[in-house]
This record gives C-alpha cells, sequence and structure tokens, in this order.
C-alpha cells in the first residue's frame, strides 16, 4: 500500500455478537478510516470471541506483527462477558489491578444519579497494571491506555457513540503527535460500459506509474451486463499538496484511458 | 461459546478497502450467521489487506488454530490486486496451476457473450494445485475449494450477491455433510429501566443454571438515562427441540428476574 514503514495500524473487535453475525462491525470500518487518514497503514483487523485467552492471542498477535498503534473496541463494560481488559493484562504479562482513577471516574458517574459502587460496576475499573484510564465523556466505562512490546494499545467500548468520542477526544489528538506527517487523499471515478477484466490491464499500466497511488476497482454492475466499475484512488504523501497532486494525476490518466476504450467516465470528489 | 469442539470455523476478509474503512464487512457478520446456524462456533475473523504474504499469514492462522472450516470472501477478480488464490497456494505450500475446469467455467461465461479470453480472464483460472474450482451462477470468476492441514478451505468472491449464491449453492449443502448436528435456537428480550450493571448479576445467575445457553447484553439507551438493554439469548443443542427448551427455561427465568427488579420486559420471537 506504499506507506512508510512503522506506521502499521491494527484494529482488534472484541464480540461473540460480532461472529455469529448478529451485529455487522460498522467499528471497525469506522477505526480504519480515521487511522488511515491519520497516515497510519492499517495492516490488520482482528475479531475474537468473549474469551480470555482469544483476547490476549489477538493483542499479542498485533503486537508481535510489528503494530504501531493497536485499537480495540468491545468487552470493557460491567458484565460477566467483558473481558478485554483482562485479555490484555495476560498479553501484557502483568494482573488486573484496581485502578484509583478509573474508579475515581466511575463513582463520580453513578454518584451524580446517586447509584452506589456495585462489584459489577468497580470490576470496570481492574486495568492491567501499568496502563491509564481514558475518560468516556458519553458512557460509563473508562477506556484503557497501555503498551505492549512496541505498540501503543487503546481499548474503546464497543458502543459506537462512546467509541467515537472517545477516539475524537483522545485516542486521535495523541496519534497526530506520534503518528507519520503524511497526508492522506482520495478520489473516486466511475466508469461505465467497460467489463473489470478490461480495464484491469488500464490500471495495471496507471499503477506502474504511479508509484505512491493506489487504485481499488470495485464491481458495481454485473460484469456480463451494464458493467459499471467504482475506481477508489488514493494516495498518502508528506503534505496534502503533494498526495493531491499524484491522485489527481492519476485520475486524469485512468479517466483519459477508460475513455479511449468506450467507458463513460465520471470523476466524483 | 459451549458448543462442540473440533467445529470451529474462521473467517477471512481480504480487501485494502476494509481496512482503509471505505466499506463495512457485511460479509463477515452474514458468513457468521450462517456458519453458526449449521452448528459450527465461529472462532475469529482474520481481515488482511491485497498482500500475498498477510493473506499466507491469514489462512495457516486459521488452520494452525484449529479450523475446521475456513471461509474467506475477496480477492478473486481479474485484477491485479485479487490476490487470495496466490496466498492459499504459498500457505499450503503449493504452486499456482490453471485449472482446466475453473477455465471451461470462465471460457463459457465470456463465451456466451462473444468476448475472448484475454490474460486476466485466464488468471481467474489459476488456483492453487490440488484444489477445485466451484461454479459462480451470478458472476465470473470461479470459487475455491481446497485444504489445508485439517481445515476445509472455500475462497469465495467479495461482491455479496455472488458470494451469497455460492455459499448456499455449494459450500451450504457439503457442509450439511460434514459439520455437527446441532441446532442453533435464539430470542431476544427487551429490559427497560434497569441499567446494564444491575441486570449483569442476573444474567449471571441464570448463565450458572442454564451451561448450554448464551445471554450477550446490548445497551441501547443511556446506561444513566432510560437504560435499555436487549438481550440476545441462544443454544445450540442436538436437536431444535432441546436448544428450543433451553432457551425458552432461560427467557421466562430471565424475564421474571428481570421484571421483579422493576424493568419492563418484552420478549421477541
Amino acid at each position: 500500500m506504499g506507506l512508510a514503514a512503522g506506521y502499521d495500524a491494527w484494529i482488534i473487535s472484541v464480540g461473540n455478537e460480532l461472529l455469529i453475525g448478529s451485529v455487522v462491525n460498522s467499528n471497525m470500518a469506522w477505526l480504519g478510516r480515521r487511522l488511515t487518514y491519520l497516515g497510519f497503514r492499517v495492516r490488520g483487523g482482528l475479531v475474537v470471541p468473549d474469551v480470555v485467552e482469544d483476547i490476549a492471542w489477538a493483542f499479542r498477535t498485533a503486537a508481535e506483527r510489528g503494530a504501531r498503534v493497536v485499537v480495540s473496541t468491545g468487552g470493557l463494560g460491567p458484565t460477566f462477558d467483558d473481558k478485554t481488559a483482562e485479555g490484555l493484562a495476560r498479553a501484557m504479562g502483568v494482573p488486573l489491578r484496581l485502578n484509583r482513577e478509573a474508579l475515581e471516574m466511575i463513582r463520580e458517574k453513578y454518584g451524580e444519579k446517586g447509584l452506589p459502587l456495585t462489584e459489577h460496576r468497580v470490576k470496570m475499573a481492574m486495568l492491567p497494571e501499568g496502563s491509564t484510564p481514558i475518560p468516556n465523556p458519553v458512557g460509563t466505562a473508562p477506556g484503557v491506555q497501555a503498551r505492549l512490546l512496541n505498540s501503543l494499545v487503546f481499548l474503546l467500548p464497543g458502543v459506537p457513540s462512546e467509541m467515537k468520542a472517545m477516539f475524537e477526544g483522545y485516542v486521535e489528538p495523541l496519534l497526530r503527535k506520534v503518528g507519520p506527517k503524511l497526508y492522506f487523499v482520495e478520489r473516486r471515478l466511475t466508469s461505465r460500459g467497460l467489463p473489470e477484466s478490461e480495464a484491469a490491464p488500464l490500471i495495471d499500466e496507471v499503477l506502474r506509474r504511479h508509484p505512491k497511488v493506489y487504485v481499488k476497482s470495485h464491481p458495481r454492475g454485473a460484469e456480463l451486463g451494464v458493467p459499471i466499475l467504482v475506481l477508489h484512488i488514493t494516495a498518502s504523501g508528506p503534505s496534502e499538496e503533494e498526495a493531491r497532486r499524484e491522485v489527481e494525476s492519476a485520475v486524469k490518466e485512468l479517466a483519459r484511458m477508460l475513455a479511449s476504450k468506450g467507458a463513460a467516465v465520471s470523476v466524483n470528489p
């Protein structure tokens, strides 16, 4: 995908509901997009059940395969099957400890409503030793920031509104400091009337001439009926201007080549 | 998740578009649901980019972690970035070979439209040595059936209509023969007015009494506003009747316990 090495990101999604298919994993797509725009190369996504060993395996795998950043969603709430902190602790080889700061966050949230700290609520303050709680401005379960090998690890809740608020309010500002100084630019181009198999050699040629550009083709119509291809053209560069120049040049060339083969081409912003 | 061992399934999703978040992975949810209903325990989901080594790693990982069945989607088309067959071949330690049967399928599809076999179209007939093509009734790229360690591996296209038609027409009938003779039953229960942290100990108790039942709670309202919990209650058993009996008993007990704590409970079919 042509980005600087050393800035791989991995996304871990925890939850049986994702594996039995009762929930579609929109969190992974949302995080993938945000991490890509921050200049990271999202190298892998792991979906694991609510099982401590499987969660630990996922964190170890991402860290051992060279992740600079690992973001997980799910498994941080008060119920018996919220096991992400325990899984991370096992991957780190440390015990879970009651984190005072996290407990204070939880106590405040429930205290405002006159609700006491029960065993299940206190559980949400049990973090891997040496980790830091992340404030949850929307819900009650704090997130967790930790380090595993060379990876910066962030545990976020699975509820999308909480996950997004915590990513934007805490994770993203931090990643802008430690992440690559890269900018990501994209365009879309729609081609009508040319089968994907005929567009393929044209795309190959454009890619050979633009090594920093990535083109992904998405067939939308029937390959043998009226073929519609949506081409997603992306580039990352050290400046937005440079990335944009690369993308624009590739888009122009692609549009010209596709049109010369009889396709009706439109370029979307 | 309480199912018979030896029937783990893994799902592999190939495609940069899933990692950069330009597409939400609905294929994984669809396959997860179908595999679960067939009695498999979906143990893991791996999302990898269009990179041969990463794809090979994913297949090796699933096989080494004990998958009985591995289903992948994506990366089977005619373009340069369709690398799933090559990734599987590398994981199997075999070369890609032109498969006569696959070539015939492709020749027929394009021939009907008077289109010749180009290099990019022939590429779709290059399968890992020793594997079998799967007919594609909707599109042009054949699927692939292969064996890796103890895993039965199926490569399906990423286009949902093609993937679903090939799963239903080919993979599912085959899995009904080799899969566990297990039935999967589910119910949903909605609880209003009780925070998840207060429902948690009740769920724990029901699970202790029903070891074959799985309860997953999904908070829908605000934990501190008007909390709404959707409880998804599932069980698998050697007969549908037995699975249903387990689920019904757990649902009844849960509804009673939640109501006794002041929740408004409704049971959905």
